[in-house]
């Protein structure tokens, strides 16, 4: 998508609607037709992109599919197109609330939603207790790795995300027998 | 401090150099002989009034400890002053990795030590397991502040932080008797 491939070319903070208009062959007036700021149409082009790439696999065991699914996350952030955008759009929402709302609604949530729902079927299958905190559950999961991106450092590697995915499974099938 | 001032009132983005030094009554030169950057300047202002409110406490509780240092990030966060500007820090690393390093080196990794020696000492008094993964609880722990951070969400009520700092450490306990 032009957006992404002139993000890409140039860094997120020399994008201009201007240029993505140009690429895309259309008017300005027809982006913002559609888009109120270059954050959001850079959104909706990694939105495509993760959704496409980053359906929640169900092999039966919560515990891989949860690895899975973080490690698709550090793909997401490391991506050399997506990721790129996605980190411009994490540092400008900082500053735009519009923006920030917009990741949550169009983004974050719609992942996380994916997330209880595989959670719950591992519930009904007795893979986790019944009585466990779902939204804890996943910012433990998924903090750290916002966390690491949010402070400049390197990601998690296959190895250390098994490790936090039996942590935080150790914990929440402890709260059950206790 | 006279960059925090301005950052309060102007807002992180309007802060130039040139006004830091008009404000501290010194010439751009001098600025820029101590700091490369803006970010630098106000990293360092924020460093300076976040580790002087924020000495770890030790009631002999590692959980209420827990909750008292992570309440204590939020209130970093949300201040007025201080927060606006770490927000701003926080969106500008993600585009300048000297700001990235500085932030590690200066602000999170000695506060993060002080995380590791009061952990420590609760280990010694078998408050904790020995074989915990140190580096593991912390992001754990802190993970989920920097997750609600970095996407505009609202941070934890101390209610909510209790919560998480309870499954933390029972996943922590859990793995020394499992």
């Amino acid at each position: 998508m032009a957006a992404l491939e002139l993000c890409a070319e140039n860094g997120y903070s020399k994008v201009t609607i201007e240029a993505i208009a140009a690429r895309a062959g259309v008017s300005k007036k027809t982006i913002y037709r559609w888009w109120p700021t270059k954050g959001a149409v850079l959104l909706d082009a990694v939105t495509e992109q993760v959704v496409s790439d980053t359906t929640f696999p169900d092999t039966g065991d919560i515990d891989v599919d949860l690895c899975t699914h973080i490690g698709s996350l550090v793909k997401v952030f490391t991506a050399p197109v997506a990721g790129a955008a996605y980190t411009g759009i994490l540092a400008e929402l900082l500053h735009d609330e519009q923006l920030a709302k917009a990741v949550n609604e169009e983004l974050v949530i719609p992942r996380v939603a994916l997330v209880y729902e595989r959670m719950r079927r591992a519930q009904e299958q007795g893979q986790l207790p019944l009585d466990i905190d779902l939204p804890l559950a996943v910012e433990m999961l998924y903090g750290p790795l916002y966390y690491r991106h949010a402070l400049g450092r390197p990601l998690h590697e296959p190895q250390r995300i098994e490790e936090l995915v039996a942590y935080v499974m150790r914990g929440l099938r402890a709260s059950a027998s206790s």
